[in-house]
């Protein structure tokens, strides 16, 4: 199945399914992975590749290495073999590698070609998907990057089969994320359907995919709409910076943050509790975690300053508003967000 | 007097005369300048500008200083002011300062708004207008990078009043190239003016000015016709290069490359030996450097791989068609070219 991301000049289609043959005979291609990915995978990819020259260009796995340096690395490895700009990249892995071979891509004389081959879920269907690039620093995640899209996306639901059942749950928190804010159909046949079956799978990947390519083609930059996709990631942004990016994976936070902020929208008359339960039973049949202990209240308060999205004072809410809708609220006294923090203290 | 550079969903002004108060209440404003520029043009800048926070960024001045750490010395600043994706920064230099702080801008947070206020001439009718971003490394000149296209570009001769004769002559190469490759017009007006006089400074900047945003508005991307600005360059970067980026000024080199380019496209016919004479006792009028010792022909023709623009075993090659027109050529016999270089040698 292939679904359009249509830009206003510039489209891109995601293929979920078999990954088709590659041809980019008289280019050369370099294949950004890392080690585990890489020797899992990298034999499958490469059958299917036929370029000038393929080299194969390793990063170190985790977040702690989406910086400065591992860029470095890449760059000079486009740079000792004569990159032009018709070379291309491929990020072959998950959010990390996508995020930090679109970025290098992005800069490597004034942009050239990448392709988007998600080896996790979570990647699959969301870090891929959209343009967004970027490394961490020391003030915080993705605070370096650009906005460069991909040439294509390839899901093969293949490369997912090695995940281990935390990294396919938390790829499962950002499909019921989409489900909460954009599509009551779609929660309920979620709520119906087993996503280990592969078939399943495909479907609930192609349904978040075109859910967010609606989004990413109506709010490229993240002036408006697109910030919704940031629903539960409020908070879960400050639970992963407290767990050190170690504790928890971006998936699980998310289901934290999905939890809380549930809760602060049912504080402020917005969602039932009894929608509050759909989305928790649902978070915790992919064995999600959903209980989190917040050890200083004020603390976790002002860590929502380290989001992109907050500036002038304001923190931006992205809330339920029942199963399949929602409402940014940036109007929410500092009290009522804090009583609600309580109940995690 | 305002020049609009269209582009495909953006289009901003280039405004030539005296700079305007600059009013960003709201938001936080970062000049990036050097400690030379500083010295000599902040107090105007400053009393022109109102924000709600100004910070001065200066990096050192000179070509060498043009990489990352530059980079990320501006960046560490930024982030120690928590500026946010509604701050902007000010280019208040010339080419250096224009490249670097428009590819800072293009990373930081995935991109925010910046302004040009060009010191030099060469950065005024060039450098500062088209959204070329870049820094060099240890490969080569502007390899990474982005396109990053300025908020606005304002030209206030004052500031170029500081400039040495060298650093002015440099600039009016740029002009020089300008006229060659697009308007016969201009190039018999060039023939009668005196650049020195204020008024038809301005004149010349302005319509280099619109020629380059005639040639940006057209292709962005330099696809195609935007590579023809490269007239004069494809041999300049080679001079520029052999002297370490510091014999020669990078206009300087560009007078030496226009030379060397209408030999060539005299040796080919397509150009006369008249014309040719126009075109040297221009440049020579503003004591521009016209002669070149090439000591090793092979090198030379070696390094013109460096070029960007170069690509899969062709060189491309812009040279005048008369005066007012010019041709891309990368047809031309490798004995032919070197024919050339031999004269020089």
């Amino acid at each position: 199945m292939d679904i359009s991301v249509k830009l206003e000049n510039y489209s891109y289609k995601v293929s979920i399914g078999d990954l088709p043959y590659l041809n980019f005979a008289g280019r050369k291609v370099g294949i950004v992975t890392n080690p585990k990915v890489g020797g899992l995978h990298l034999k499958t990819l490469l059958q299917k590749i036929t370029a000038d020259e393929v080299i194969i260009i390793t990063i170190p796995d985790g977040e702690e290495y989406k910086n400065m340096d591992s860029v470095n690395m890449i760059l000079e490895s486009m740079f000792n073999h004569r990159f032009n700009r018709k070379s291309l990249l491929i990020a072959f892995g998950g959010g990390v590698i996508g995020d930090i071979t679109g970025f290098t891509a992005s800069i490597y004389q004034r942009g050239i070609e990448f392709i988007q081959i998600p080896t996790t879920l979570l990647s699959g269907v969301d870090a891929s998907v959209g343009g967004k690039t970027g490394i961490n620093n020391k003030w915080g995640k993705n605070l370096i990057g650009t906005f460069h899209q991909p040439k294509a996306v390839y899901l093969d639901t293949i490369f997912l089969k090695t995940l281990g059942s935390r990294e396919f749950g938390a790829g499962v928190a950002e499909i019921i994320k989409m489900a909460v804010i954009f599509d009551i159909k779609f929660f309920r046949w979620l709520e119906d359907h087993d996503l280990k079956n592969d078939e399943n799978l495909r479907f609930a990947i192609s349904r978040s995919v075109e859910l967010k390519a609606m989004v990413v083609s109506q709010d490229e930059r993240e002036t408006g709409l697109r910030a919704s996709l940031n629903y539960g990631h409020t908070f879960g942004h400050v639970v992963e910076h407290e767990g050190n990016y170690s504790k928890f994976l971006h998936g699980e936070a998310v289901a934290i943050g999905i939890i809380m902020a549930n809760a602060l929208a049912e504080k402020i008359g917005q969602f039932s509790e009894a929608d509050s339960n759909r989305v928790l039973i649902l978070l915790k049949k992919y064995n999600l975690p959903v209980n989190y202990k917040i050890v200083d209240v004020n603390n976790f308060y002002e860590k929502f300053w380290l989001d992109k999205k907050s500036s002038n004072k304001k923190i931006t809410f992205i809330l339920p508003l029942g199963i399949g809708d929602f409402k940014f609220r940036d109007d929410l006294d500092e009290k009522i967000v804090k009583s609600i923090l309580e109940k995690f203290a």
